[in-house]
């Protein structure tokens, strides 16, 4: 893995008041923060002959073509045909074997199961595996040894594994707010109804961040461990992602900026005392729309 | 000034075999290293009624308009129409006034002595006068202390304030490679014959490194301190700048990406030992040209 830098661009940067910590964990290997979970899940377990099998939005697929690229194992990747093309692309580059299936990262996962049965493949979750949860949580670790001022995280929530690595790492000694969209309250909703379930999947970042439902791992993290999760509407997002742009000329994806609008949106108001860190978690999207 | 992160993307990445610290400095206010030299010019001076006057290729212009915004005062800036229409809107944006000139840095340069004579504004030279080069040798003081173990820096070179102050910093300390278009080898050129003299600008990165003539204090500077210059083609350079978005999702402008296309072109080969820094320092470019 990359150790990923972080990044202080000074108060008034995106038009936030507060001086913030990014952490670029889009410079990692392929992009986002995926590789991480992907590689712990693969060296801790015995891959069997069928080799690794994973579905995803196109993250963690990516994630996991590159850590079994690396380790040396096959790659079946199950990816909805809403995910972009230079997702779907990118995972066929990295030599794995890749089904395109109609839908969103539901039916895919739906499509995966059969063919894991078939074959015998270690599974790779995108989220739900106390494996890729500590593996992301890695995040967390980084990030508080590079600002050990930091009191507060804001995270992006998709099904709730990266926000679950890192609270548990942090275990309360930091504030993690989740951030989510307005169109896809998955963890909120669980927090909410004291169990994980089914939401309606949408909004501009459903490539990254639309699962339908929490992972049951990343759920018992949250609920111990996150302050709260705050939803943010889809021109948020895209404003985010154009100040990152304009003003720090960070590429990201609008998963990749969702935390960031946590800020702009006023959906999360620090106090002046507290010192923030924001991950910047991916950036696949095509360039042309920054 | 933002204190911009250094970055280990590990053996590898971009086909290079060596393991670099790439300095990203593109983050930097206003996406270059130019603010640095233009604060230190400013606010080394009293600023006339006039205010701050000068010429660019682009970079230069945006960060003298951004130094003069925060400074308070008002800025005048000169840019050739060659010159990408992303970097002329970005320094109006900054509140300049701004003329475009046909041509190139020469010409706007040109027309920018007149318009100061008449106003009597401080200029703000893209490259040579001694605060400006003082300014942009910051680059090198950072890295100095975020990477201590880099021998060798690798920085692309316009009129050669930059490496100029970088290699004035380093005072021989640290080997600094010298990276330049084969259609521009402006410094290369002046180190030939022992004095800067004009060379013929164009390549792709013109309008960052476009400078037909090196200046003379990042001459003097280079004669003492730079180990030498290599020259690179155009295509290592869009190849450098791709392999900087495929492999780490770094956004740079063709003249950000010089410095690493010495590397991916062999046209710099480091020994096995040597510990590389590389300068990625602007990305004012369309980002959908990546």
């Amino acid at each position: 893995m990359r150790r990923t830098p972080v990044f202080e661009p000074g108060a008034g940067a995106f038009g936030v008041e507060a001086a913030l910590v990014l952490k670029l964990e889009q410079l990692q290997h392929t992009g986002s923060f995926k590789p991480r979970g992907a590689f712990n899940r693969i060296l801790a377990n015995d891959v069997p002959e069928g080799g690794v099998i994973a579905a995803s939005g196109g993250n963690h697929g990516l994630g996991v073509a590159f850590a079994s690229a690396r380790v040396g194992v096959a790659a079946e990747i199950f990816i909805p045909d809403t995910s972009p093309e230079t997702k779907i692309e990118g995972i066929r580059d990295l030599g794995a074997t890749v089904h395109v299936v109609p839908g969103y990262y539901a039916e895919a996962l739906e499509a995966s199961r059969s063919r894991a049965e078939e074959t015998g493949a270690l599974v790779v979750h995108a989220y739900d595996q106390p494996e890729v949860v500590a593996g992301q949580g890695t995040v967390g670790l980084e990030l508080q040894e590079q600002a050990p001022d930091v009191d507060t995280v804001l995270v992006a929530v998709g099904g709730a594994g990266l926000i679950g690595g890192i609270s548990t790492w942090f275990g309360g000694d930091v504030r993690v707010i989740g951030v989510e969209l307005e169109l896809c309250p998955t963890l909120h909703t669980a927090l909410e109804r004291g169990e994980p379930v089914d939401v309606e999947v949408g909004g501009v970042a459903a490539d990254a961040l639309g699962a339908a439902r929490a992972g049951r791992h990343g759920f018992a993290a949250a609920r111990r461990f996150v302050d709260r999760v705050v939803l943010v509407p889809d021109e948020a997002i895209e404003w985010a992602r154009s100040r990152l742009w304009l003003d720090a000329k960070i590429a990201s994806e609008p998963g990749g900026a969702t935390a960031l609008a946590a800020l702009l949106s006023g959906a999360y108001e620090p106090g002046p005392e507290q010192r923030l860190g924001v991950l910047v978690c991916g950036a696949n999207a095509d360039p042309a729309t920054l």
